[in-house]
């Protein structure tokens, strides 16, 4: 009956994780200390992002039809993995000092919200690698967004509420360039095991729920003054409130039998959230932020419907979950458009307007180059036989990596 | 094929709700500004309220078996606009001056839960209407509740948050009355699509539980004071204890078989809350909360099992989810338990109570007036073959709007 | 057709509640007053206990195929009217004075938190009693556990906090005794009944991520004093990566071919947060509490695999859910591991060391034998023919108590 499944991981997951563990408690014990403040004030927005990231994105994930306790088990798993790893490089790379690095709440929420370029990530591949392949990822995923933060905020003095923004895009790039080595003919051709059940689409739907309601709190937590996190509250409420309205919309518009389209209004009314990410904060006016909503709910669905079949036929990049049209597209729009803004704030001044235009395209570049360069290299890095990757027709499958009730009860 | 689905609402939904959104972006540019200050600890409670309406009633109506991407769907679509449309009312309604309208998170707040009426009333027509017929409803139900709170708090000067209590008195009669334009002799008579199944009640019963453990800050969260505020929120808190046990006990003595009825469990248990909406800030003690919340579990239950199957057949008046009895007796419990109270605070002064008396009574029959007149109103105007409203051999099917993974694998 | 169904609970679960309903209201009125404190700060705390008691407990019990509605319903319940009973017993030992009794919301909280000893009693016992012995159960164990807690914080002068985490061990011991009455030879056999499904795995996990998520909270809400809180977060917060990375590895590796197991990883990740429960607030690094949730994680995974069955064949107890290696030896490991952190943190003076190893071991003692001497009362007096209990052949089926949407649908 072996034959019928795919290799097992057995031989590699529990040891690597255990390893790794083992030298993560190590470096907690010599290096990281708390910091001796009693402000709690963070706790309540902090519980928001860890609801977004272990319960919004684990449910997002649940939507295939036969892999639903992979979508949220492995998120689990790599997020809860991901934040240890990414306290201790934003410790080192941010806060080292004589030493010993200090933590503190808000450290722990920033090692929580550079998890998320890897949850996007295996949101792409999601049914195509198995755990073994997600752990490596999400190492080298969080390293190298860690170092483009790094590089954004210390060497191109950016604040860091806008450095931690760039994880849609870093981590729908750096996916796609994966999903590319594990790309197979077949996919997307409407693979019986690829598609989604009414119910799995309902606590897919939930997820998405979750990220929809909290998003205010993901766009505003790290923003340095009072009335520029109510104004990015406010912008990130209005920004979603229209993407959902045009995600209805526009859902409708492209489907041939004018129905809606539960994969459109899952993910494209999250639209507004990651389109209003850089700029949310700096806008005075919801207006603003409606507009932006409304342009990010449109390219969202219409890049479901036309350009992620073209990535799968044209250049070979099949994405699971669909997070170029949910994170990609809205973030690139959300680069652009805080790049107008900040211009226009500075537009008597024709030298600062130029420089900082400047500054936000440099970014947006590095972002893009390390994200699909580190990510090629991760998904070359990935074929590797070591990880005993599964083949494509054990793809979609939780019975390769589950233990099942009774195989003859399977979903 | 065509002939057996619904008929299309591909011309009429995105362009009703497209011309829409290009009339309320304006609005914002041209009359709405943010109030510049930089008090945020209203935002863990307005998130309270956010989960109530998009997850708590969004998963509240999923329980008919093949209706529930449109339970969760439509709720989020018509919350996402209302909440715009009724930001704008209540702007123009309550803080216009010197042209512009000054907003902040709590007129955000008011606005999310002035579309709470719309909600329920979508529940009482869950399955029966379109959503090009759910996004005028809302139109209209928000501005007329939004004119109700406006003639009750300007011109019989009764507090905010009183006036805001009305939500489900409002929302149920209004829905019940457009319901009434919705009847078909086979609805009710165990139509097999309206059924629902395990899975789609459990949840169901999610949704509810997320308005269950947020009720308490829907009944604190505008009343002024903070010691009034607590009192609000161990009233409700007890009062929805009670009315959880209450429901149990009652569901089991109604039933012929004795035994429990999710439907009864999971919406009786939400009575205890409704009815003490008005009253939690000034009861002193919570026993006065229990009781209520006792008769509130009471007469839900066998609203449930008498009323409402006499509205059904002697009215003609089908409850899909039943709100009657969920909201609007609760409410009304509610207000009479309302008016005692006050009534009872000013027993020495005989002119005062009979003065406090009639305002309660008099704000009471304006809000019936004018939700069963409007609903009446609004009902007529929905039955318009202009909007493409679904035959009841369509209704209660996701497949009439909803695009399905795949046909054969419907639920 | 009624022989095929469990005996009714309509002569019984109606009455019972309803008298208790009738006792506790008159207590409320004579006894109970508000403190007529303004600080609400503990609400959004509160609420958070609240989502883990209802939700996240709720959902978790429903991983029985046939048994969601139950799983979900009697835990609202039981919580529900335990609440209201532990208020009255906490101030009753702990705030009586003058004739009355004053509560505010921390008095509440403990109330509700007092309740989660029934709760996991209820899942060891899930399936196999009617709610009729629940509501006694429940009745009885928050008795006891607010005793123990009284015996433990009044006369051992331990605080509060520490006296209240002794919940996982009292209820997994009290619910334990209770199920060696009910065992059966045939349970867990592979009952085909007993089984889950991949949907009502999901929601499982849906729980469980909603205790995992707020754990933190539970671990630190009552610990006296914002820097010692801001440990407890942390230390909390960490141990429950850990565990659940650990999880995931020692699933694997116990597991014939290789595979996870949905049981293990949904409530093992929860070890991690059981066993740091007493400790969490003096850990000064969070490198101990990671290495207390790297073993929480491994004795919980073992446990399901080795320690559970042979409770089951030579023991004769049967855990349905699998309390034992959840909450019972995570709660152990981490009353070892507290006694230990206190002893060295008194390292230097031997008599002091000596006496608080002691108090702990004796707290430790009195919890168990109350929990054990208490259950095996308990289970006695609800083996009596009064409460009408189901019989083996009516386990794990909603049938016995709630009406179906329809017979021919059942899940």
């Amino acid at each position: 009956m072996a034959p019928r499944y795919a290799p097992s991981i057995r031989g590699r997951l529990p040891w690597l994780i255990l390893i790794l563990e083992m030298i993560f408690i190590p470096i907690f014990l010599f290096l990281i200390v708390f910091e001796p403040t009693e402000n709690n004030k963070v706790y309540p927005v902090f519980q928001d992002v860890n609801v977004m990231i272990f319960l919004g994105f684990g449910f997002l994930l649940t939507f295939v039809r036969r892999f639903g306790f992979s979508g949220v088990g492995f998120n689990l798993l790599i997020a809860a993995f991901g934040i240890q790893w990414a306290v201790i490089l934003d410790g080192v790379l941010f806060h080292f000092k004589e030493g010993s690095i200090m933590i503190n709440i808000p450290s722990v929420l920033i090692g929580a919200m550079s998890t998320v370029p890897a949850l996007i990530s295996a949101g792409a591949l999601l049914g195509k690698v198995n755990p073994v392949q997600l752990v490596w990822m999400t190492l080298v995923e969080v390293t190298l967004f860690t170092v483009n933060r790094w590089i954004i905020s210390d060497l191109l003095m950016i604040e860091k509420h806008t450095s931690l923004m760039f994880v849609h895009i870093f981590g729908t790039y750096f996916g796609l360039a994966i999903a590319w080595f594990f790309y197979h003919p077949l996919l997307g051709k409407n693979m019986e095991k690829e598609r989604s059940q009414p119910m799995s689409d309902m606590l897919s739907m939930l997820g998405s729920l979750f990220l929809w309601m909290f998003w205010p709190t993901f766009n505003s937590v790290l923003v340095p003054g009072a009335s520029k996190r109510r104004n990015a509250v406010y912008n990130t409420y209005y920004a979603l409130a229209v993407s959902a309205v045009t995600a209805f919309s526009f859902s409708i518009c492209t489907n041939a039998r004018g129905k809606l389209n539960m994969v459109h209004v899952r993910n494209a009314v999250l639209a507004g959230g990651v389109a209003v990410g850089f700029s949310a904060y700096l806008i005075y006016s919801a207006w603003i932020a409606m507009t932006i909503g409304f342009l990010a709910g449109m390219i969202s669905t219409l890049g479901f419907t036309y350009i992620q079949t073209c990535l799968n036929s044209a250049i070979q990049i099949h994405d699971t979950c669909g997070v170029h049209a949910t994170f990609g597209l809205p973030g690139l729009l959300g680069g652009v458009s805080y790049i107008l803004l900040i211009s226009i704030g500075d537009w008597d001044n024709i030298t600062r307007l130029g420089y900082q235009a400047l500054i936000g395209v440099v970014c947006l570049c590095i972002t893009l180059v390390m994200s699909l360069g580190g990510g090629l290299l991760t998904g070359f890095f990935l074929t590797c036989k070591l990880w005993n990757a599964p083949k494509h027709w054990k793809y979609f499958d939780d019975q390769a990596y589950w233990e099942f009730p009774h195989l003859a009860n399977k979903l």
